[in-house]
């Protein structure tokens, strides 16, 4: 079964790179990729006593707030403790509604132990709290609680959902639209799935908005090549930070009723909204407010998740999904393709449950949470304007307003002469200029390429979240590094 | 490009069971499958007051110790309570040995938090840890932390291991050997990726030992229509509890070695071994015992996981895989894989860590430690042999012993009659009695058929989890209901 010439390289293994799975090496993820590995390494080196230019690595890569210093919300902690070592019930140092809520969560868990499997959907209560939590947000729609699944963060829920889409060979494989630039989680599922990566553009223009030609254009042409079955959009926007308009989702929401696309919003950002004039609408919200001819037809599914936000608790991979008017064959089909993973971590689902069950008006623990929460808000808000405001003084950056998310996307012009010697080392021009700035000045950002971009276009996406008086070092020397750069190719 | 059939049965959804992924709706898991969706209704049943010839339902259907009323290691749980909330750190109820790995771990944390995303591969220092527990166990066999990935549980390390083995069409499409009975996570897995499962089948005459004719004859069988790579073993056995002696693990790894296949040890049950004269011999320590021609060159991945043995912390999903000999490249695409799901839940890989870095002789937690993971243990081996003893004093019950894991799987006699009604209601015979058994008694066992078993032979897996005085009714229960159901169908 082995090709000779797969034999001839195999050194006698069996798994090698010739016999595993294309798919899989078909796989991309920027936002881990070589160079933050290389960003690593040097960490290494640094560390062993090498000298270099810069005496740390400042990582822009990743939006992992507590890595960068954000503190964790009080009462989450609390009652997480209060999950994991319930003896300290008795204790008198915790506040009374930190114990209420962590006896809320026992009571659901088998042996009133975060230790027993849930059921593979999530744990009862905290997909009641969720259900509520929504309703509250979407201004009084209903939730049924048996539409939410929790998940182990939100890339979980999103990949789960591929899987039931993907399906087909050839002409009628499925083609699943997503933005571009866009977060590589998507085109990496896809590429596992062996499922056709349909590209739509944002209008980087007009902020990153969503253009219904556009639309219109990308999924007329996959049709000739297709079967183009979904239509995946993040809002707020990762990597490129915008804000859409209750509009544009309208329109989104037409365009997939006319069409006949299941959507997916990916809204993990929904409460990182930094601009005047801006807010968060739910795609839920916006679909039930259009009517019954879009509310009972057209398929949702929306992801949430604990790594974002004002909490920013990457590590407990917690989140959760909704769906709207899935079949319900389907969704006996996704309740089985769950539970072969048992349950997503009974810890994540517990945070889940504070993140939508948090301290109200009243109870011990409502003051303390609410500074906390608008502390970090409003830094971050702070730190979106900074970032815009600085990166726009380099001459050869244009970057549009972080509305929201944690991103900034700046355009950046590179002389001819960089993208030339790129290409001759295989190199895209972005990622030569990343590697370079992280060999210069320890800077660690992700190349635009990593995310997608218009062809002749260059970025790069940094992240808001360093300490403000680390933020601006960052952007100091990325502001010195650019135009130093574009001097040595000119 | 749908067909006029779908069109018309679709309802205007996009997503329906005609239209959605063929291999999710292959996908079959029994350990959650209807039988359990039916006693979670039974017990909704109960609660609404409905009159039925029982008053609780007892789940024997799943490896949840935990739910079963197993109590966690109390120094595990204060170490992730001080993990949870660090502020814990400075109160005295915690021992000093708790408080010194709380600072071990968070020390590894991005910003000292388990809310930071962790490497993909996981916490460099719980690596460590796991490598030098490896070495341990394996009498100074080295481990290279490198070659050590946490998972999200073991499931989530198996799925990842499959993925990078499966791919090909037709005659060239990946084989997977798997044991009859499985556990069905493996036959999920592969239908999930389209892979071919090849099926050996245990001896159950010889306490479901493995057979080298067997396994050959399995081999050749499968290599008329596929491409067999990969062989699995569960050692302890799940779901038929037997532990593999030293001879049979050296067969087969030569077996491996001479055929040129990969192996994967699912060794979760490693402290799980209760039979006299019965003794756990890793895969990876056999290997290297054996000698370099087969250390060199035999390709291993082993499995662990913190949800079984003595912990019984299912909730949290932790988990880490060892690779051995596997090809460099192969692992570069492995590590970037990893990569997208960004890291395994942090709380679990805290508590992955703490299983293989417990408290030592001179700590102060030590005495507690011991007591409570020898009392678990001692339990669970009061209740294996139980188990055993009473199960072969039903006449048509014949049970293997429970030598090792948490289940016994015994060969049910099933009258003629019992049986064509089954096949009547289009149902498997050992499900048709399973569900009987349920709907009678409120014991919930999962069916053989969910696991495989030789054609024409009928088993239940039953855990032997529930509290000593739980089981013995459980067990005089399944004895009238044996009885009485023979009685009834001859």
């Amino acid at each position: 079964m082995l090709s000779s010439r797969s034999l001839l390289f195999s050194r006698n293994k069996v798994l090698t790179i010739d016999t595993m799975n294309p798919k899989v090496k078909n796989v991309e993820y920027a936002v881990r990729g070589p160079i933050v590995q290389r960003a690593v390494q040097i960490e290494k080196e640094l560390r062993e006593g090498v000298k270099k230019p810069f005496t740390e690595v400042i990582k822009a890569n990743i939006g992992d707030a507590h890595a960068m210093g954000q503190k964790p919300i009080t009462f989450f902690r609390q009652v997480l403790a209060l999950c994991s070592y319930p003896e300290l019930l008795n204790d008198n140092m915790f506040p009374e509604d930190a114990k209420s809520r962590a006896r809320h969560i026992l009571q659901a868990c088998g042996g009133s132990s975060m230790g027993a499997y849930s059921a593979s959907q999530g744990i009862d209560c905290v997909r009641q709290d969720v259900a509520r939590y929504i309703e509250r947000r979407d201004g009084g729609v209903p939730c049924d609680p048996d539409n939410v699944y929790l998940t182990t963060g939100a890339s979980d829920g999103i990949v789960t959902m591929l899987k039931l889409l993907v399906c087909g060979e050839g002409a009628s494989k499925t083609g699943v639209m997503i933005s571009i630039p866009q977060y590589p989680l998507y085109s990496a599922a896809l590429a596992e799935l062996g499922a056709v990566q349909v590209n739509y553009y944002l209008n980087e223009e007009k902020c990153w908005s969503m253009d219904l030609r556009e639309l219109e254009r990308s999924l007329a042409e996959a049709r000739k090549h297709c079967n183009p079955k979904a239509l995946c959009i993040i809002n707020p926007g990762n990597p490129t930070g915008q804000v859409q308009s209750r509009q544009c989702i309208e329109d989104v929401i037409r365009f997939a009723a006319k069409e006949r696309l299941f959507l997916m919003a990916d809204e993990v950002y929904q409460d990182n909204v930094y601009a005047e004039g801006c807010q968060f609408h739910s795609f839920k919200k916006v679909l039930f407010e259009l009517g019954p001819q879009y509310s009972n037809t057209v398929e949702l599914a929306s992801f949430h998740s604990t790594s974002k936000c004002y909490m920013g608790e990457c590590g407990f991979r917690g989140g959760y999904m909704e769906v709207i008017n899935m079949d319900p064959e389907v969704k006996a089909q996704l309740t089985k393709l769950v539970s072969v993973r048992l349950c997503p971590p009974v810890p994540g689902q517990a945070l889940m449950d504070l993140v939508v069950n948090s301290p109200q008006p009243g109870e011990p623990s409502y003051t303390t949470f609410m500074k906390e929460r608008t502390a970090t808000l409003s830094l971050l808000a702070e730190k979106a304007k900074l970032t815009e405001e600085i990166l726009n003084t380099v001459p050869g950056i244009t970057c549009n307003p972080v509305q929201g998310a944690m991103y900034s996307f700046p355009n950046i012009s590179l002389p001819q002469k960089a993208i030339k010697d790129a290409k001759a080392l295989g190199q895209a021009p972005d990622m030569f200029y990343c590697m370079k700035m992280l060999e210069e000045t320890g800077i660690c950002l992700v190349p635009g390429s990593g995310f997608g971009q218009k062809d002749g276009t260059y970025h790069f996406r940094m992240t808001i979240l360093p300490p403000t008086d680390k933020l601006k070092i960052l952007l100091a020397k990325v502001n010195e590094f650019h135009q130093k750069f574009t001097q040595q190719y000119s």
